[in-house]
């Protein structure tokens, strides 16, 4: 029973579920609130709504300074925010960054997070227009990001519907594989390179997301931040279907595979568990998927790659040709309060 | 040299001055960025400017969870971000919530810090519309603030003028005297539980800070977070101009006092040095000061006092009638890399 009043035994999703219940929405125009990659709020008078996210990074629990240099830990901060306006078809704009530092960090560190913030900042038009700055024991960056998307581009995880096909940009599992090597310390091959990159400066896929938001055709979108299976559960529930998912469709990268041999692990377990993506999962009905090709392809080249479909809620959530076997699809992704990053894959 | 390159030589201030030249406010509407209480941005079509604040609390050097119950805390944590709003003559709407919790954390305890945060966010009207829940070896609490203002009625840090009048809402130095008999944990007076409930439970002084914008005459507010000291010389700086404060016109309670000298210390030297007292800090010109004052109290019932003026610039920051004599006034608040809370109270 004491077990039951820890964090550790409901994880920060039933911690969310628990909250969100007390939450008062009280008035205004609040759109969506707890529950999405942001929070969607109407804007008096203006043909667009709001977007507002934050995220917090802790050092020892989401990176660690051993093989995370302070430049990659500020693209990483900021480009893991854009990526929750990019999932709702927005853009960013405005941004605040709260740090809090150790006493013996040299500025030059400081400088080196910012420069990396700065970066991302200016590749994606975001302005930083404050933030706070404290002491703290472990470096702990916390990124509130402010976006906006046209009405009728709004893009949230709970449109899914049955018959819908399942798309994933790029390659799943990178981050993963990539973080496994840098723990080890021993990554010779320079075909494991695209790994490291994915792991420690994530590019978020605003262009595609706006390219995809523009279609008015996708029925739903999350960004792969927890791994697949729990992203993709995520869909599933707001959407209250059922989702029907082929092993061999997921797409991984040749430095993936490599990498997981590399650790003697299956490069699908880092695609499904792993997380970090920061690659678009979404939704569109299937009557759509050809027209929605072809208007995707002619404003952007990356890869969209079909892993299965939505299903009827009383099928569950099926992971199909896993090692020739079907599988339950479960939400293995990063839980923070039960695993430390990257434990959690046997 | 060595030391020279260590946060703990330049300190909060020194660091903001550092990144505020690096970043770029490259385009769109930023009024104001980094350097008041809140960022100000110009809204498409609006006549309302949209304000954003950030606040990061870390556990051991912005509270003791040996004296700070988790209700508190979170009412703490909301109360310093609305704060922060009402500073810029605005009203607060929309917060993000990211938690850095400890993985044996009680379920209890988080729904505590929400219940904290709800009762503020209630009182103020102010909608919670998500955030984020991590791992964390110390608790943190950040907390990204929305709020709005009429065109007309911001105010910022940089408009005093000399001639005008210095005034403070309520009494300064209660949180810190409060603070510090909370440290001790011999506060058998009830005379002194005003100053546990300013350091405990502060409240925005929201209502004030309306009724002062409404007016259109406050030529620059601030409120007092690090210190009268501190908060005085932020509003010197940004407007150019130099102060003169009268040591025995600063308010001071009589919660305090006992306080003061159960701790043998001095209540101004509190309220000078301490902070966390988030009452507001504002100019006026000479010639409105009647009639603000009378606009002022038809609505709101709290106490102003006028503490000084400001003087031109070359006249420095002066301290009189301080235990007889005439001083410079340094800003000699909180400083998060040199001291720990408290503890500068020599």
């Amino acid at each position: 029973m004491e077990q039951n009043n820890k964090l550790s035994s409901i994880g920060e999703f039933g911690l969310i579920e628990k909250f969100k219940k007390g939450i008062l929405v009280a008035q205004r125009s609040v759109i969506v609130g707890i529950g999405d990659d942001a929070a969607v709020i109407k804007m008096p008078r203006g043909s667009k709504y709001q977007l507002f996210t934050t995220d917090m990074l802790v050092e020892g629990v989401h990176f660690d300074l051993s093989y995370t240099p302070p430049f990659q830990l500020g693209w990483k901060a900021l480009s893991i925010n854009i990526s929750d306006i990019a999932a709702m078809g927005g853009i960013p704009t405005f941004a605040l960054v709260s740090l809090g530092l150790k006493k013996d960090t040299s500025v030059k560190f400081v400088e080196d997070i910012y420069r990396g913030i700065k970066r991302v900042a200016k590749r994606f038009s975001v302005d930083i227009v404050g933030g706070d700055t404290v002491s703290s024991s472990y470096l702990t960056i916390n990124i509130s990001l402010l976006g906006e998307v046209e009405r009728e581009n709004l893009i949230l995880r709970r449109g899914a519907k049955p018959g819908d096909s399942i798309f994933v940009t790029g390659t799943l599992g990178d981050s993963a594989v990539g973080l496994a090597l840098l723990k080890r310390a021993d990554h010779p091959l320079l075909t494991t390179q695209k790994t490291i990159r994915a792991h420690l400066t994530p590019l978020p896929r605003l262009k595609e997301a706006r390219a995809l938001a523009q279609t008015q055709k996708v029925s739903s979108m999350i960004d792969v931040s927890d791994g697949l299976a729990s992203d993709l559960i995520r869909i599933a529930e707001a959407s209250k279907v059922g989702v029907k998912v082929y092993a061999d469709k997921i797409p991984l990268s040749f430095s993936s595979k490599k990498g997981s041999k590399l650790l003697k692990k299956e490069p699908l377990d880092f695609a499904l568990y792993g997380g970090e993506d920061y690659e678009l999962l979404f939704t569109i009905p299937k009557s759509q998927v050809d027209k929605l090709s072809s208007q995707f392809t002619k404003k952007v080249k990356t890869h969209l790659q079909i892993i299965g479909e939505i299903t009827p809620p009383e099928e569950g959530y099926q992971l199909l040709n896993y090692k020739g076997r079907k599988i339950r699809l479960k939400a293995g992704g990063y839980n923070h309060f039960l695993y430390n990053k990257g434990e959690k894959l046997k």
